[in-house]
């Protein structure tokens, strides 16, 4: 049995947009909105639990919504929305057609596993704008790191725009979140190298080897990185610029970065 | 003399209004707006010519105009706005308070001077959104390429997102645009190696020898090169990817390809 909305009074419009526009509110009930027929997928193989299904009826064919999840105790309600109602909610228009609630999962960096001898691993410090935390996960899925951290985040991994921008990577990376403090904690205790990029630092990144356990540590475009990583780090390290204003993208560093260790690993 | 305008009517405001938002207008008249204290001076040091100031009183102090460029023969108009009007124009709002025209410079591939023996050089056809245009441009600027060619643009660079978007690396570096044809004719030319970043390629980027003459050139992230950069290859390269998704932000892209050329090259 499908439930039909069609109205954009009603409460069911008014809370899938607080969950859309407001992290207190993902934070408060547990759960986020995915668009979209990939996106969706992957929340899926990310082992994301769906509650509800949302399509647009002139959008997306209802037989469609079986082939989005594999997950088989999936119970998940859904309701058939107007266009008008369907484009109200929606961030990216009428371009899908379909959007469902997925329930947030534990991200804390006590939760952590690692499933590497000599893991990689990216970190970005309170990295704000969405569309570079999209590129960061895009990187990080693409160089397969053991884990993406994100340190004292400026908002929660579910923000529709960084879904978005991430194209859906934030489900099939290993990832967390946690302050400075409490990653630095988790790296010592595994033994993995801190390797800080500074925006002063003496020590040119291609000079590092990134083949043992080695944690590559991303700041602001602004800043840089805080004292803490500074003061924790095996080693600063810094990407050699010679131009006019030097201010390279934070997601194009980490990529420069990351790739150096997956080279000097043999892309494995 | 300062001119001074307080009607968002004037038809000054709607001229600049006019060369912000269109590209044709930008074109027909030869030039363009430039706003912040940075990207001013980065404009002047770029040896673009200005052609009138504008400022808000509250925002900014008229004789900071005369620390802003260096250009001898600077003539240009200054006319002073009320805030009302300076951002209704401002992209940014009210955060700079200065803005400048600048006229347009010839960017044609005819015009380009290279001034290396075994040029490296920064090539993307196609690029669509601004901030990985402007990301491109920074990238470029940190590795001092010898140009960055934009092959069958999408927009004039002149576009204020660009402009933002890169910081002012739009004016630091050496750069041209053209189209596919023209850009390959140069490069054979100038006998300068075509490594083409192809979504399926069998050669790894970190295989390639790019000390010598090379232009590095990337596509769009939907459909990545045309079939006549393929065509006209020295080598089609790859950046191995192990993820899920497999699919990097071309500025992303770009970014280690050009700095595995300048490890290669001693980052000299």
């Amino acid at each position: 049995m499908i439930k039909q909305i069609s109205s954009a009074q009603n409460p069911v419009v008014k809370r899938l947009l607080q969950l859309q526009e407001k992290s207190r509110n993902r934070k408060k009930e547990g759960v986020f909105i995915v668009e979209g027929v990939r996106e969706i997928q992957l929340a899926f193989k990310g082992n994301y639990s769906c509650e509800e299904f949302f399509f647009c009826d002139s959008l997306f064919a209802a037989e469609g919504l079986k082939d989005l999840g594999t997950n088989p105790e999936n119970q998940a309600l859904i309701t058939e929305f107007s266009k008008e109602v369907y484009e109200k909610i929606a961030y990216r228009g009428s371009t899908e057609g379909v959007m469902a609630v997925f329930r947030s999962k534990e991200l804390s960096i006590g939760s952590l596993q690692l499933n590497s001898e000599n893991p990689l691993i990216l970190i970005a410090e309170a990295p704000e704008k969405p569309g570079n935390i999209g590129a960061l996960l895009r990187t990080a899925d693409a160089a397969n790191v053991d884990a993406v951290i994100i340190a004292n985040p400026k908002t929660d991994l579910f923000n529709p725009n960084i879904i978005r921008s991430s194209v859906g990577c934030v489900f099939t990376n290993n990832i967390a979140v946690g302050t400075t403090s409490e990653i630095i904690s988790f790296l010592k205790k595994h033994k993995i190298s801190i390797y800080t990029a500074a925006l002063q630092a003496s020590k040119n990144y291609s000079e590092i080897d990134f083949t043992n356990s080695s944690a590559i540590v991303v700041g602001t475009e602004a800043t840089g990185l805080s004292e803490e990583w500074i003061a924790n780090s095996t080693q600063n390290i810094i990407i050699p610029m010679s131009g006019e204003i030097d201010s390279m993208n934070v997601s194009v560093a980490a990529g420069i970065l990351i790739f150096e260790a997956k080279r000097q690993r043999g892309f494995n």
